[in-house]
């Protein structure tokens, strides 16, 4: 039931927020999607990613990194570069991206309880 | 095209990632979920959220804040304890809620190109 979550080690540690809008031109996002999914989870310092979208095809995908340096070489990735460019040619008709430090970070609903 | 994204002023700001799995007994959630979202955009300090689920229940709501002290004021609202508890006891299979500082951000793909 887990294993669409990122297990994060404890914070500090960063996240990329990506909220992003699917044109209706969407040919070959899918495959390229996963393979960009896959290929980030590989790169030194990723500890994670979670995705999820819509039927309207919103999406928000947050990826966690350990420090801003790896954010800053996957950016710079080869076949990453490639996909970016694609997405903003044809695949999002809007998108958000965020760099933030996660400072704080709780699991549930394992052992939580309000009185 | 927009208006499911979250208009945030610049830098610095904090975000909410919520990561949750709704379970297989999610009957209530859907309007709980809803006014939420609606009462939480309505909350002082709230700068917005974004939020989407897919169609085997896996969602991630992101909600921006202007600073911890509004967030914890969120956290400690009246209807939202009464949702919280509903959650943590019938709603959500899995969650991971993490707290984050929001450093840098990025619109597109409007005006942006990659060399």
């Amino acid at each position: 039931m887990t294993d669409r979550f990122a297990k994060t080690p404890e914070p500090p540690y960063y996240a990329v927020i990506f909220t992003n809008q699917l044109s209706e031109d969407d040919a070959g996002y899918a495959e390229m999607g996963e393979a960009m999914y896959t290929l980030a989870l590989a790169q030194p310092g990723c500890l994670g990613a979670e995705s999820t979208r819509d039927t309207t095809g919103l999406g928000i995908t947050v990826s966690y990194w350990d420090n801003e340096d790896s954010i800053a070489k996957w950016k710079a990735e080869a076949k990453h570069l490639v996909a970016q460019k694609q997405g903003i040619e044809r695949w999002y008709s809007h998108y958000e991206l965020r760099v933030a430090r996660v400072e704080r970070a709780y699991s549930g609903p394992e052992g939580r309880s309000l009185r």
